[in-house]
């Protein structure tokens, strides 16, 4: 199994390192075979060669059987001809990769840690699915001196395949599905909802339910233990799932995976490259951890390893092994040490 | 004075005759002469004359010195050939409301009914200011069968009327704006984030920050103290202006403006219509009764009678009259009664 990993920015590196040790200490025990090969992308690329992704980056992403992201970005690169998001933006077109999964989940040992009061958030688990490579975010963009414009648009397919998705997810879990629109608006909200309606029909186990998106973003802080499988669009899904993320009251124990129709998948942790901690040696490295088992699980079909990782986390996590943002005082290594002693 | 009041449908008609009926109480202590001139708008225009903005609405409106709405929108109307909400995005067109202004305050009597941990909610008060007559609602909406496509456009002189409000708004209060936009993608919000710029330098007592709207989706939950007035577009406006809605705990309690250049302001109710409980008596009506205070205060001028109704409605939560919505068991027409004794 070939991976390719791209540390990127600020944590990154660190977060990756962790990550491919636990990787390591496991592979043996399972019986998984695989071979690293890291590249550059986002900063660290455009410091080494002039663009967040390269050619031999994205040629390697295409040819491997996942992809393992750390973070990117950072305030050196503001105005950079080119920034480092511009890579991850093209490498998501470049890969197809249009289902962004994003599992919001609260650790028994963190629950405290939620600006939510627990009876809210007792109980919370659900995931969800944003569409990430249409919409708004790569329609026609014009910035003009006195006029600015950019275009929405979504086709019958686009939608469907990422509805799909959420269908399939929600029937292996709480066989409900929100789908997140603005039909009241906007257009492609009303196809996204008669294609929502239309996909529903195949799945006749999984209940659907609308829901505009001003709506869903009070529901998900007052009900958001009400939602199984929230799918919605491009940029509504970059506002929600961020706002998802809050729940359990820290980025820092939160994975993703960004999948395509054909091809490699990509697993990253949902939180930034983090400047003012790099190289401190005190990145809280679980997101970058629980990704891997992300991949494990979703690329490679290796559900006991996957479940090993997850087990160690949450072991680690209750033995009170916990980094300064989790109110504790381990550093990136203690804590790797630790989960990898829990595998 | 000449006041437009457009009851609409659900819980609309009993909240607009309490907020009438404080109105009529308090408006002999300060002098105020007004009329009431009430409209069919809505479902219940649809009803009446077969549009949700009849012609004759329009007028008055157009004629008045301010605008009273309380909620419009139900079930009924879900098939409707033109909906409630169509009437209510061409009157804000029409009138040309492009400030859309939404204060966010705790109560104390109600700070327990927060999702949110007492210590995140505690000091709670800023203002959400949204640009309300163009983007992507006013854009070209195109619905084909197997494609959809919405158009946002802005131009400087949109972005800088709104950023200004904000500033203005900024400079009486806690002097600092926070700028949303995603300005990573979009080309509306390139340009949306120079305005500010621009309009900042007229403001030097004032603090300007950006913020992305993914990492402000997170920060309304995580840290809603730190924020004195939000500005943003539309869209984002739509999303963020709810999502900080949560933050007391109830919708009942929260009253909006909003502005034109030139011509009479609109006052509502953040809350909807709720169908469910319409004509039981048990509708709570403080958020129709803090948008008279709005009225009084912005469109006439009447200080001292908003900060009579704003007090006495305060006092009358300390007191313990709620409605069901609040944990409580008064009528309407008890708290109303209530509020009025308070004045
Ligand atoms: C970096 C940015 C372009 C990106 C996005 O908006 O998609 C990020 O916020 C994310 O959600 O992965
Ligand atoms: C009814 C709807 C069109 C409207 C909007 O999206 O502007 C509502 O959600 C609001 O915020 O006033």
């Amino acid at each position: 199994k070939k991976i390719v990993t791209l540390a990127g920015d600020g944590i990154g590196p660190e977060i990756m390192s962790a990550g491919l040790e636990v990787l390591a200490a496991l592979a043996p025990k399972i019986d998984f075979d695989y071979e690293i090969d890291p590249k550059n992308f986002g900063g660290a690329a455009i410091d080494a060669d002039g663009h967040p992704l390269p050619e031999t980056t994205l040629n390697a992403a295409k040819n491997a059987d996942a992809i393992l992201l750390a973070a990117i970005g950072g305030p050196q690169y503001n105005d950079a001809p080119v920034r480092p998001e511009q890579g991850l933006l093209s490498l998501r077109k470049a890969l197809g990769l249009f289902a962004n999964i994003r599992p919001v989940q609260i650790f028994d040992a963190l629950k405290h840690l939620s600006p939510l009061k627990p009876e809210i958030i007792d109980g919370v688990d659900f995931v969800v699915v944003r569409e990430l490579t249409g919409g708004i975010y790569f329609g026609e963009h014009t910035l003009n001196e006195r006029t600015a414009r950019d275009v929405n648009d979504y086709s019958y397919e686009e939608i469907e395949r990422i509805i799909k998705v959420a269908f399939e997810i929600a029937e292996k879990r709480g066989k409900k599905v929100t789908s997140v629109d603005k039909q009241n608006v906007l257009a492609t909200s009303k196809l996204w909802r008669i294609v929502a309606e239309d996909v529903a029909k195949s799945y006749p186990h999984v209940a659907l339910e609308h829901a505009l998106v001003d709506s869903l973003a009070m529901k998900m802080i007052t009900n958001p233990s009400d939602f199984d499988v929230i799918v919605t669009e491009n940029l509504f899904g970059d506002i929600l799932s961020d706002e998802s993320s809050v729940l359990p009251g820290t980025l820092g124990v939160m994975p993703s995976a960004s999948h395509a129709a054909n091809g490699p998948s990509l697993y990253e942790p949902i939180h930034g490259s983090a400047p003012d901690i790099a190289g401190l040696g005190i990145a809280n490295p679980i997101s970058m951890i629980l990704s891997v088992a992300m991949m494990l699980r979703e690329s490679f079909g290796e559900t006991i390893g996957a479940q090993y990782i997850e087990n160690a986390v949450n072991k680690t996590l209750l033995d009170g092994i916990l980094t300064k943002d989790l109110g504790g005082k381990a550093s990136l290594k203690e804590m790797t040490a630790a989960i990898i002693s829990n595998l």
